[in-house]
């Protein structure tokens, strides 16, 4: 049987050169390339590994889909599955596919053409494709869907703090901005807020957005102070949202916390620097990213995968939106 | 000579795979593929060509390189560069290099081995690689360096702007919170306010700032009312800064506009969304993604390309944290 060393004689190269050539990686010159590939074929070296490594380079490819980077949520989970990836020299081919199902499938084909080895999708339309998924390693970022590797943050429990807070701080007329119902976190939190408000004795009230982008939450925040000019306590389903939110609010001259206590979801990085600076529930977003970068790597390698759905704790960040409760009595 | 048909005859299979195999795209069979090549081989089929097209396959993607896309300027960027190069069917290889030289060549290296065809860098450290530059299409964006292609916006018009405003609106005794000297950009918008400045009959500071981080912002905001407590008007290099100093005025209880007038740089999408709204200079940001990628996909495609350097020009953005002034009388 062939080694290595007989194919790299054969070729009158070194072993190094050979062992380029099998593993597509490094600069071969082609005549070089052209040698070696006769020297392996005549000496009928390991032939399905070889033509493997000649035709099918495995990549050190891994595609990103999110639904949009410009949305501030999204740049931090982005950032921690790069890092994680930069850490074992994989890297990013990276794609906003706007949630439209058609652009979505765009991006996974051509993601496919240039020989991805696996997938991390933060979009729901890719939850949503089911028998058309590629047939490569995927792990779903802040996103769940049946029987799929995910990682994501625990929505209920972060709904439920939010409504416990906004409750045990005094408020007892709520208002609850609740997102798009076909974003599966986005419900989460919603159905943690409701359990809790429905168990508890204060009036609420649900306003439906159709997303959680600038211009729809400036839109609802006017909306809100003339629907219902009497709420003391708001959850506003994503931090721009509590941004927008806060801003009518003090436009019309509300207090803040005083008449309205007002609570966020995400704690993007400016959330501290609105004024007053914005409490709000801590996704651990950057953690999210590498923890599924490390999801998609185990694999890729074909390691062994102990939890296949892994759902991170969330925390609440408590500033200057709410109103200080004494602690123990 | 043989002819393409000639070859697709010898290995038994149709024009179009043969086609495919040549061009390196959508699938062929291993074996069809071996069979294709034994008919390339036996009929001296043009050899240089078919041996580039099957062992240097021309992808279609284009590498970026960013400082960090957690910084909201960045992520428009992206996708305009995204967004532009996905109607040409041309895809992103994408990372962060925290102005790291050597992450930066790293980077680098890996988009070479993954046959990236064209490069763009929102880097100031590719900037000053120099002779250790990849010799690709390349083409810098809101970075600027002799003998480059660039696309950025007018940062000196922006600055001097920037001190016009606060000027004509009655600001007396100005500070500059001026970014990193070593950016290209963030230095000519401070060279632009210095430049109106020092011909005005105002008197003005500087506080240098290392980087224009929401944690330095956030720092030097406070500095910055302790140092210069008469300041009433403030030029904060990019909006992230401005909006730090905006919080810290108004929690040591300054009136904004009426005390202190505050104008930021770049116009990201939180900055309307403060109170009071910030005023701002806009950078067409998703715009400067978009052309750079245009001028990037005219030098790889060697099509003729008329502007080496392309400056897109900045505009004032009035909110509300600049004074009113009548115009016209």
């Amino acid at each position: 049987m062939a080694t290595i060393k007989d194919v790299a004689a054969e070729a009158g190269v070194s072993v190094a050169t050979v062992s380029r050539v099998l593993n597509g990686k490094g600069y071969v010159h082609e005549e070089t390339l052209m040698r070696v590939r006769e020297a392996i074929e005549k000496l009928n070296y390991s032939p399905n590994e070889v033509a493997r490594s000649l035709f099918k380079r495995e990549s050190k490819l891994v595609g990103l889909l999110l639904p949009d980077i410009t949305n501030p949520f999204f740049p931090e989970l982005a950032r921690g599955v790069e890092d994680e990836l930069q850490k074992q020299g994989f890297r990013l081919l990276f794609g906003n596919s706007d949630e439209d199902p058609e652009k979505e499938k765009a991006y996974i084909d051509t993601f496919l053409q240039n020989q991805v080895v696996g997938l991390i999708s933060a979009t729901q339309a890719f939850s949503q494709l089911n028998d058309e998924r590629p047939a490569i390693p995927t792990v779903l970022l802040d996103r769940t869907h049946e029987g799929s590797y995910t990682v994501y943050a625990d929505g209920i429990e972060g709904g439920r703090i939010v409504a416990r807070e906004l409750v045990n701080r005094g408020s007892h007329n709520i208002t609850v901005l609740k997102g798009p119902g076909h974003i599966q976190p986005v419900q989460d939190r919603f159905l943690g807020a409701v359990e809790v408000l429905a168990s508890s004795n204060v009036n609420f009230q649900v306003i439906q957005m159709a997303s959680l982008t600038y211009e729809e939450a400036e839109q609802r925040a006017k909306e809100l102070f003339s629907q219902y000019p009497d709420t003391d306590g708001i959850f506003a389903s994503n931090d721009i949202t509590a941004a927008a939110v806060l801003h009518e609010a003090l436009r019309i001259g509300k207090s803040i916390p005083d008449d309205v206590q007002i609570i966020g979801f995400d704690d993007i990085p400016m959330s501290r620097l609105l004024f007053p600076a914005l409490s709000t529930i801590r996704q651990p977003v950057y953690e999210m990213g590498q923890q599924a970068a490390q999801l998609l790597l185990k694999l890729i390698k074909k390691e062994q995968v102990i939890e296949q759905n892994i759902q991170l704790p969330v925390s609440f960040i408590e500033r200057n939106t709410t109103r200080k409760v004494k602690r123990n009595g």
